[in-house]
């Protein structure tokens, strides 16, 4: 039987350092709670501290890579795969994921979070970008909680993955935008 | 020599009858000014309202499907592009256009827009959601203008493609999220 | 209402003197004939030449771009559709088209041709690669044609369009493998 | 640092009984190996069998799937990765594995052979299919390998994966046709 996953989507280049001390947490809070992490792989930012926050705790890493090769793989990633996709496998990314959290702020992470939502996938935001949170709770109501910081993520993870309708996610093909 | 091409993105189920008036003028003056008009190519909401628009002019109108076949296309999509590759496909979308047009806003579209930033795309907001303007206006910067109708986006559009830098895009890979 | 798009793919950089001359007829001739012609877009080998010839007799032709800006487009492209999906977008190709011809034979063309088949679409091979023909026609059974030139393979289209059942080509999603 | 990926493909329906066996004692190998397996994940054919195989070693084992959500799932596979993409996620097969042995032969699977060829991945033809051995050895030289059984299959994959240019595998991005 398949394996709870929890997906982290945040900034490369523009993660904040709270970003990236909270995406460490959540990689070790991840490991512990013995679920898998998938990220976009990436050797840096939030994709890599999350990485390594995971490994940190013997987690088991999952990176979904935009090149078409193991390139720009962070060195705490233990399955890459290599979708060749560009910012297509974002999709990838949440639609592959239990549970959606989002460390952080930027364009593709922000993709990310409307894929999600636009595919019924329970979002959760850490980032103290506030107009996010209006946009997106606007947006996706009850598919989107603002978390104080990652406890509290992984608490809401938990509640959401508790629900069974939460976690055998009932998703209708959604490709009209 | 590859013709310009105008992207419209907006809601299908969820758009208002003012996105649907603003997407038909849209499709209009996007055939008038002789450019093609790329959309999701869906029969309904917003997509359905810009190919009848620019058709009604005798505009070219591309779709590019979400679906594994020629289905749900609108009956004005003149070139209907099979993707198979759901809200995937949205990448496709920006990647192709010259100018992003966001008429309404739900999740698809919204990851429209931040899929279109994060390619550096230029992109138009034509809606009346407020929440949108300040997220995506403080994310994208002069990458984003807020139109007041129609005929603004379409300028907006003229001067974006009046710029060499802007029609012969410069893109580099941008997948990192 | 959607126009009929005949995709023909071929090699770039290994394309003989006969597959380019092939393309080159086929272009004019899918162009006389109305029809849209698609391609991978090009600016080498059998995608360049296609172009051309459907652009002397001024069809229109749409390129569907494996990098994710208009680059390496062929100057006959009229409209590009950029994915960014690399060899992935191959299957966009073969989904799009109503008939698909291999005019020449090559790995990337030989994926088309396999995706075709998968996806029930009926594939014409223009080649002298004996064993392509011997593989696929094992493969595909009626839906593989081998043609002995240019006009035969576009008789064969014309034959395969007359029938209801291919032109309005009834698919259920096929992706195991 | 991430691990060795074997990609297994093959067949769902069409599967013969010799591939089925195969493709369990091909798992079985794997999972000895201490490698991971990827294949397409489905619940039937090749995809099920290898997983189980594998499981019964306790490997660790990856699905990549073609539907949009963790449906039609071998029972075996530990991570499946929701692509959403149809047959497009063939390629994400392909890159994704170090080295492909196809099991058995089929529209899909023949596609799969090909995208590897076509990004230089090295191939293993484990089927009694003699028209795909004749195409493809003339089309990979050496990049394919014909194995008379499973053992053969893992040998052959041990001494690609002991070449260190195999390994990390030098691609230059690879989507012309």
């Amino acid at each position: 039987m398949r394996k709870i996953i929890i997906g982290v989507m945040g900034p490369a280049d523009a993660a904040t350092d709270q970003d990236l001390k909270n995406a460490y947490e959540l990689g070790r809070l991840i490991a512990l709670n013995g679920w898998i992490l998938l990220s976009g792989g990436g050797n840096s930012g939030v994709m890599d501290a999350v990485n390594h926050g995971a490994k940190s705790e013997n987690g088991l890493t999952v990176g979904i890579i935009w090149t078409d090769a193991h390139t720009e793989v962070s060195s705490a990633v233990d399955i890459s795969i290599v979708t060749g996709l560009g910012s297509a496998r974002n999709n990838i990314n949440v639609l592959s994921s239990d549970v959606v959290i989002a460390c952080g702020m930027a364009a593709g992470t922000s993709s990310e979070v409307s894929l999600a939502l636009k595919a019924k996938r329970h979002v959760i935001l850490l980032n103290d970008n506030e107009l996010s949170h209006a946009f997106y709770k606007d947006m996706g109501k009850d598919y989107v909680y603002i978390a104080n910081g990652p406890e509290d993520a992984i608490a809401r993870g938990k509640k959401v993955l508790s629900k069974p309708t939460s976690k055998a996610i009932e998703i209708e093909r959604a490709g009209k935008s």
